[in-house]
């Protein structure tokens, strides 16, 4: 019973509208606030369930089973995130700034049930996964649950004291019995109401067949500098009539003042760990989301995000984020908005 | 402060539609998702709080505190299952097919809130209760609270090295102000949508009174076999007018090919401990219930399930069902029904 | 990780109506079931996390980073009670009646979202706090949140064996966008229903500007003596037209037959703990609250609370209550109540 250890996180926002943000609501917002366990079934086996209470509601993240085979590669079943994006596949713990980079956000799965098998070694990773609707969209879904398969490798070579990554990913999904598909996403914040986005589009129509997306991934520690750039594209395709494309990237640079290094493992990014009592990082992310093709205008997004980071610990941090939004060519006849926005975020988890 | 444990749950289903499936939603489900903690306020007073998450949602399990007198006697204060029938009354953990059969499933009340008393000897047990509504309930209660009573005696002798178990049970609930009961219940699956009745009823007028159940167990346990029966039927009690009978009954047998036994204490069966890595069962079941009576004419749902479970330990398992059912002489005037049913199931505990 | 320890509560009731009380739904209601963790984040910084599913519902408690500096003072991070009334930030544990008293539960905020500093010495102590909105009122707020200041002061002697306690506080906020504005309460019981208030107003007028409110507190401690006043009111900022002001007041006395003191510290009262094995405890309260004012009419509501508190543990204990209410001049044209209510309760945490 007791090989069960309890985890959580508490993720507290602060938003301020800098400039030309009428659209959004001044105040604070609890962004994350995790409770769960984590532990050993038997050995070889582990279990997690993880739900987030953010702002009061509900919502369940990782809830599976995981068997360790004497080789080091891994059988999840469950729920948990598709693998496809470096910037989803961190853990929120550990992202730089207060949001993903609007590409992941809008084209990466999150969370799915299903089955995966991973195996990461020295340089060299994988991991593929048949997944199902996610968690809580019962309600959602028509007929039969949407299936899909997803499939990511890595090429981790050090480099010196350095690290490069490579990654790339495809992701097949059928939406079986679905008419509609849609896409949006906030300015890279989240206001006091929980967040408003300002691009977004959906397509509702019985051609719908399912989509194919692809992505690329790209980044190099050395010391206290890291660098990540990343491309996601999505098709969405039909049986008749266009498939229209939209696509995505972002690319950022961190700094730790104080020399530590980002960690890495597995194919993806850890966060910082103090050295002596406090860890400062300042960093600057480009992004950029377009949500217009054959037709369809759901809009474009290009943000500018300058961030400061203090690590108090590993697991305690406080975060700034000045983000210089551009919002353009919207198709729904609302003109260009270029919103200025500030984000305070104090975070813990155990 | 640090005698309580943490303690959870998660089953996780893919439901496939084998044959005349077309009532269903395939692909994968969440059936159970629990969190909470179990463990001693002081000596001799025990506590526990569960809440099960399943697919997102929120849904009060055993909220109780409990004591335990120096003749192993114990009082419950809180809400937990009203004790009736041994199907509803074994763990979900621990029932040999994914789903329980429709009598139980239709007739035997699950968690409510009250006082119970209970005292189980080597052979001979009993459980009694006085109780309301059930957590969750609040909203749907017009007026003064349902107000039940319920009692259970269960005589199991050892009878060499095998057990013997005959059971009954009886629980009257006055509806108080309540003009509505209903019946309904799953063809002993949940599919991806979270499960589809095909055949229930409702009553709706003022004559309501209320309901008197009353059920019987027998259970014989020897070596690595068990045979399991129940009957439970209800009378809906009426002011005036005709005051209709439901009943169903399921008999099943259970063999661990592996050679252990299953475990039983207190009146209720435990689970399986596999002696050498890996404990195979297979079991098979057949289950009737007849919501048809005195003109309402809710229908009759026959099944028969084999099923096939492999426990890699007492807490972790998978399991496998093929689900034969014979859905009849519904009055709301759709046809027969003879769907065939395929539902696998991960399962862990801790 | 595992400086973390989980916490929780359970609070089961069975309210009774005594007389007159038809407006009610007799039976049984589960008042609190909160479960949670707490702990260090790291040396001189602790977070918790704790969510109420009482009745199967959801609701946040404290989700909070706090700091403590070197001289004891703390920094609180996130949300959890604001700083106003002694009964109000008197623990739900340790209140010696079922429910607060109407003026606290009618006036005082419960939990908001915001930053605090406090400081307690021996005698002398404050906390103030700058809040905003509560975890899970997102949906309810039209443009920007709430922004509120608060400030209590203590003053806190130990005089001889005994302590006396002297508290005040102020608490303005500005309610910004919003135009409503509602003040109503239960009569110190909540139902099966969960609760139903008979006094109650709501101003919703474009005039709205803000609130504020001030509390006086007066306490007394001689061993198992304890007397308690607080008088609180508010009076409703208008940016044109009257300021109503309403106000409400309680005063109680505690004995405790076995002997036991209530515990103090940091401004506000702990619990009783036994000390051969059970603790008796007997209190009356009577609390006023006035909710009309300026030609607003909330009505009056005047209550008589008689307790017995059986303590078998300090975390542990079963509680008897019996209200006499006084409801009287509510402004829609419903005529007085008087009923006279029991309710009973069971409670543990942990």
């Amino acid at each position: 019973s007791q090989d069960f250890d309890i985890r959580g996180r508490v993720h507290m926002d602060a938003f301020i509208g800098l400039n030309n943000a009428d659209d959004f609501q001044n105040g604070f917002n609890n962004r994350r606030a995790r409770l769960g366990v984590n532990g050993q079934v038997i050995e070889n086996w582990d279990g997690r369930i993880e739900v987030d209470f953010a702002d009061g509601g509900v919502s369940p993240n990782d809830f599976r089973l995981r068997r360790r085979f004497s080789d080091g590669s891994r059988l999840w079943i469950g729920q948990y995130k598709v693998p496809q994006g470096l910037n989803e596949l961190t853990s929120s713990n550990n992202i730089t700034f207060i949001e993903r980079a609007t590409n992941s956000n809008m084209i990466a799965d999150s969370r799915r049930m299903g089955l995966a098998y991973e195996r990461f070694g020295r340089a060299l990773g994988f991991k593929s996964m048949i997944f199902g609707r996610a968690l809580g969209q019962r309600g959602d879904i028509t007929g039969d649950m949407p299936l899909g398969g997803a499939f990511r490798g890595v090429f981790a070579p050090e480099i010196g004291s350095g690290r490069l990554h490579i990654g790339g990913s495809v992701v097949y999904e059928s939406l079986m019995d679905q008419t509609i598909i849609g896409f949006s996403d906030r300015p890279e914040a989240r206001d006091s109401g929980g967040g408003k986005s300002l691009i977004g589009l959906q397509i509702n129509t019985p051609d719908l067949e399912g989509s194919f997306k692809s992505g690329l991934e790209l980044a190099l520690m050395h010391g206290p500098l890291s660098l990540e750039a990343e491309y996601l594209m999505v098709n969405v395709l039909m049986d008749e009539g266009d498939s229209p494309l939209f696509h995505g990237w972002h690319v950022q640079s961190n700094y730790v003042l104080t020399g530590e290094s980002r960690a890495y493992s597995s194919g993806g990014f850890g966060t910082i760990t103090p050295q002596n009592g406090r860890a400062l990082e300042i960093a600057a992310r480009f992004s950029h989301m377009n949500l217009n093709d054959s037709g369809y205008m759901g809009g474009k997004q290009s943000n500018l995000t300058l961030a400061l980071n203090c690590y108090l610990a590993s697991n305690l941090r406080f975060m700034a984020n000045v983000i210089f939004v551009d919002i353009s060519t919207r198709g729904n006849g609302t003109g260009d908005r270029t919103p200025v926005i500030g984000v305070l975020r104090s975070q813990f988890h155990f």
